[in-house]
Order: C-alpha cells, then structure tokens, then sequence
C-alpha cells in the first residue's frame, strides 16, 4: 500500500460524490479503490466543513447491525454560491447555480458597446452580479466566486487578458480587476474553454475523456478536452484554431496577419466577399447582409453559393488538420445562430472526412450542438465551480494538514 | 492520508531511482512523499527482483547508530536487456542497452529493397537481432524485449501498422507478427514517437514537460510529449503533421490526397519541381538530384531558389499552426540528413514567428537536433525499456498483490 497526502483523498471523494450525486459511504470506498476507515474519515472532515450533507435513503431501512438509518452522501447546494457569465459581443449573460450546480437565476443584458475599458468592464460586471444575486433574493455579499468567459487570448492561470475584442486594451489582469471591484475572487478564461469545459461537466462529452469543440460565432474557437482535463498550452495561449493558417499568403485576418481560417469563414469575411453582390448594401445591420447572402444562396444564386461554398471547403480543412493532429474521440461543433448552418452541412463533414488520413478504423463523431449564451455562461460556473472547490479544500488543508 | 495499491508505488520508486540514477532510501522517502517504512517494503521487493541492487556510496562512512555501511540504490543493469530498432529506407539501425540505459552493442545494416512483406520484415529483424546479441557476447534468447521504430501510420498499443512505406500490406499486426518470430515481447511504434521518448529520455526534452518534436526525413513526422507522456490520440493515430492540409486543393501527396505539407517540403516534392529546371536529369539517384537542386540555389540559381523558398515558407506555416494549436513550451527539429537544411534555415524559423498568434511573451524556443539512425534506435530502446519495466511490474504484482 502507498500513502498519499490526505488532500488528494478530499479532492478524489469530493469529485466522487459530485458525479454520482448520491452515493453511500461504502460505495464510495468501492468506487475509489481507498478504505472504508479513509472514507470515514475524510467525509466527515467534508461533512463538517459543510461541503456535503448526509440525506436518508428513499428506500432507507435501518442497518440491521447499528440501528441507524441508512444514509447517503451528496454536495451541499447551500455550501457555496456561484456566478457564472459570459461576455459576448454587446451582450453579458449570466447565471447563478448552487454548490450542487443547480440554477437558481439567470439574466441577459445588453451592453452599450463593443469593447469597454478594464474598469467600465468590472463595473458593469459587478452591477450585473448584484442584480442577478438578487433575482434568487440574494446579493452580491452571498456570491462565493465567479467565472467569466471572454473571446480573445487568455492566461487563464494568472487571469491576463492578452487580447480581447471586448477589451479596449491590451494584457490586461482582468481577473485581479474584476476580484478587486467585487470583492470575491473571478476566475476569467477564454470563451470556448468554457464551453469545452460545459460539455464536459454538462453536455456531450460527459463520458468522453478526449473531445475537441469548435465555437463559431463571430469568431472561430475551439477547447480541447484531453485526459478529462482542458488542454490549455504553456502560455496559455494555445487551441488558436481559427488563426490557424488555411492558405499561405491568403485572406487577410482582423489579427492583421493573412491566410487565418477565420479570414474564410467568419462573417466578417462572408461580408467583405458580399460586396461583391448586386444589392448588397455595406451600410445595412451585419445580420441583415448575412441574412441577405444565405437567402441568395438559397434562391441559387451563383455568387452567393460560391462565397458559402468556399468558406464551407475551408472549415472542412481546418476540422481535418485538427483531427490529423489530435486523433480525437469526437469533434463537438457549438454554435448559438442559425446563420452559420452553411458551416455546419452533412456536405462540410463529409469533405472533412475525405481530408483525414484515411486508415481501416471509422473516423471521430462530429456532432452538432447548438445552444445560447446562457449554455456558455454555466461553462464558466463550471469552471468557476471548480476552482471554488479547490479553495475551500484549501482552507480544509490549513486546519487539518 | 490517503492509500493506493502498492504497484503505484513500485512504478514510482522504479521511475525515481532510474532519474536519479543513484539514491540513498532517505532522499527517495523525500522525493516522493513516501513514508520511509513504505520506501524500505518497496526497495525490498525490488531488490529481490532483481531489478535494482544496492551499492556503496563513494563516501561512505558507516551509519553510527546501525554500523552498517550506507548504501544508494540504482537500477541493475544486469536486470534485462533491450534491443532499439529503426527501420529506414533500406536502413534497419539497432542498439541493444542493459537496463540501466548503458550501450551494450550496436549494428547497421543495408536492406535489399523498400518495403517487405511482414514475414519477410520479421526474418531480417530477427537476423539484425541475433547478430547485434552476438556482438556483445550474448543471444537473442538473453534480449527481454526490443522496440521498433517504423515510418507510417501505427496504432503502438494493439502493434498493429495500418500503413507504412517499410511494408506491402496494410493493416498488418507488426508487433505480434514480429513478437512470434523472436520469441520476444516486441513494442512497435511510429518512428517520430520514438524520437520524441529518446529527446524525453536522453535528449533536449529531459527538462520540459510539453515538447513537440518534428522530424524530417523522406517525409515530415511528428511526436507530441504534454505532461511529460507521449500523445497518441485516440485511434493511435494523431500526430500526422505531415498531412495536415496547407492549401485547398493543393498540390497532390504521396497519400493520394491534395495540399499536405509533405507535398510541399518532402524530397520528392522538390524533385517534382525540379524536373522543371533545365539539366535535371529524372534518372539520377534522387540524393544526388536534390544536391543538385542545393547547389543550383546556393549559386544563385532563380528557379532552385524559388523552388526551396516555396517549401520552407510552406514549412514555416506548418508549424506555426502547431504553435497556434499545441503552444508548447519547445519545438525541437529533428532531422538527420544535412538536404533538410534550408528548411531549418534562420528565415524559415523568423517567418514562422511572425505566423503565430501575437501576445506580450516570447515564442516557444525552436531548437534544431540532428542526430543519426542510432539515435532514433535509442528512442526505440527507450520505449521497450518503459514497456519490459511495466511486464517485470506486473510479475511482482502476480505475487504479491
């Protein structure tokens, strides 16, 4: 037998009881391969710590031998109380869960402009937490942590913002901005980690221990899921899929460098080749024009469908490098609009598949998962969720080490 | 404290003493987090094994209390020995190691063809091995396992090749075909994997824990290390660099498909374009054709310029994407054969810098190691050491459990 320091054991069974959701203490030795005694003891330092909670069993008999009612063991929702958001363009969204993960308040709110300084941005986030703490008759005093998603590079480890399209400014210590303004500390990572890290918590790859998401929205994302754990590189700034380059001296990117995958198929790009397009009108709303372009292509316009067509071909190239490189189990393709629909057809994956090297075993799952900016603000409670967990064992540690 | 089954522990201290190379119990306790009596069982056991041994420090003054002399422990080199293997184009390089890592014997030697049915495969390996065993006064039967590196598309945990240019089938189950043949346990691998656990073990990756190693030979390999283990993906068959697509419908690869980067830097994607200058002779000996081609250009030569400028700002844009996607800490060019050099040109490595994504801290470090077919060897060795390690583990598991 090997002895392990005794945090590693309230982490493990922690995890444990998180995913069962209830569980008996003899089942979480089985489960854990860890002792009956150390299971004993270390739920009960939980227990006290008020992370878990001991509920009597629906079809509870009493133990024959003690005479006590058989119980099990489950999160504390009560322990802890966490915000999750997410910063799209001119858009916050936010939730609130419970240490169990259950909702108790959700909120969307328009924001007044694109990219705000550090400060305006904390100000805004922090009016929001209050309202949203208050829409389950809370406030913002009650609020344990809370994780932002934002579009750009991000270190998540020390919070750093190297850029964002919602920040005025560049390398910007978002998280210390954010902690300081709320008095609570915020974790901030990259958008489609989030999502990656909902999917894995929430979604499509809870049994999944290797799966990649790409996001589409504005931009091109992607999370990478490896080994159960988000995949994050050393500067933190890895899993770049859409400034990847598709075509050596190719389309110029908004990043100011040439051929980037998002040069094809975001949709600025699909606009910049509409002009092009009798009766595009370059004053019209962004939406609008993209609207216009997808009927078109519809209605068979040759144009139209040659500017969807391209972007279609080079996404397939893109998802086909990523499997060639990672080997993934399954590719989950996250989108909110209707309007990227064009990206995500049975023609698009089926080009994908003819571009991977081709061996006698079936290619990964892709599958398609559509869902709002509220989906991706649990991500960030997820995440928010975790790194929460890992200070109150923190704190444990302190006491009893 | 925590407790987990004792072949953790085996692995651990096994892994600790090999880093260490000599140790005192003492420092492994403190090492590890293990507790001294847990030490004291372990080491037991694996002495017993055969496969550490106990030897008098240099300075060695008896413990005063015991009055026993003071001991460190390392690994018995006497425990196993292991063959390392590479096959090449029409090259098969062995190194046979003791268990300790130290160089018993090694054997170059020419094959008659390029590719080779596996029966075929199987006699020429079982050949090289009986001869290399020979060369240090020993046989084959003494050999505990050997590992083989081999250019392809392989699936190292079942031993099965789906592809490679060393064999005239497809989907051969190299490793129990060879396995049978020998009488031997054998570990078959791609040849890039290898290379990165020989950069791991032996070479400029023995300090980092997330390294990419590309390789270039005849054709563009690659072997991922994150979190210090080798990255396989899920089919065993991520990791293609090579055929990840840097144009739509590009220029056509050996593989069939169109746009892979082989198709632009390999050897024969030169020649191809080289049979555009005029003197080219196509029935030259391709390695003298390409020399050629590199005089031509070092002379000034418009067309041959043009032709090596093409392939490394192709090669450029290829690892800037794995940059954009792995953000490792190191990129390490592997690559024996001096033909490669302008693709690990000054300007090659300074163009790709400028194709990743831009934030406010220096690029991963790009080192270039060339180093010979006898070093690829080693990285085989390395791997069968890793495996023979685990069945000697699992033996004393059978016993003690």
């Amino acid at each position: 037998m090997v002895v392990l320091p005794r945090e590693y054991g309230r982490r493990r069974l922690l995890r444990q009881i998180r995913q069962a959701g209830r569980v008996p203490r003899i089942e979480l030795a089985n489960q854990t391969g860890m002792s009956r005694a150390t299971v004993t003891t270390i739920t009960a330092e939980l227990l006290q710590a008020g992370l878990i909670e001991e509920i009597a069993r629906p079809d509870a008999t009493p133990d024959t031998r003690r005479g006590r009612p058989r119980v099990d063991l489950r999160i504390r929702g009560g322990a802890h109380t966490i915000v999750g958001a997410k910063i799209s363009c001119r858009q916050l969204s936010l939730v609130l869960l419970d240490f169990e993960g259950a909702e108790l308040a959700e909120l969307e709110r328009q924001l007044p402009a694109e990219s705000f300084s550090p400060g305006k941005l904390a100000d805004l986030f922090a009016d929001a937490v209050d309202d949203l703490a208050r829409g389950a008759g809370l406030t913002a005093n009650d609020v344990s942590g809370a994780g932002l998603g934002i579009a750009g590079v991000v270190q998540a480890a020390e919070g750093i913002v190297y850029w964002s399209p919602s920040l005025s400014e560049r390398n910007v210590a978002l998280g210390e901005v954010l902690t300081r303004r709320l008095g609570r500390p915020i974790f901030i990572d990259n958008d489609a980690n989030l999502v990656a890290l909902a999917e894995r918590s929430f979604g499509l790859g809870q049994s999944r221990s290797d799966f990649i998401v790409v996001t589409i929205e504005s931009g091109v994302g992607m999370g990478v899921v490896l080994g159960g754990e988000l995949y994050r590189g050393t500067r933190g700034c890895g899993a770049e899929f859409g400034h990847t380059k598709v075509h050596l001296d190719g389309a110029l990117c908004r990043c100011g460098q040439r051929g980037c995958l998002e040069a094809y198929v975001a949709d600025y790009a699909l606009l910049r080749e509409a002009l092009s397009m009798p009766g595009d009108d370059p004053t019209a709303p962004p939406a609008m024009r993209i609207e216009a372009l997808l009927n078109a292509a519809r209605k068979g316009n040759a144009t139209a469908r040659s500017i969807l067509d391209r972007a279609g071909r080079m996404f397939a190239l893109g998802l086909a490098n990523l499997v060639n490189i990672f080997d993934p189990e399954l590719i989950i393709l996250a989108g909110e609009q209707m309007q990227f629909d064009h990206l995500f057809a049975d023609d698009v994956i089926a080009a994908m598949r003819t571009s991977i090297v081709q061996i006698d075993k079936p290619p990964p799952d892709v599958v398609i998962h559509k869902w709002g900016n509220l989906m991706w603000a649990k991500g960030a409670a997820a995440y928010a969720l975790d790194n929460v967990t890992e200070l109150s064992l923190a704190g444990l540690r302190d006491n009893t080490a």
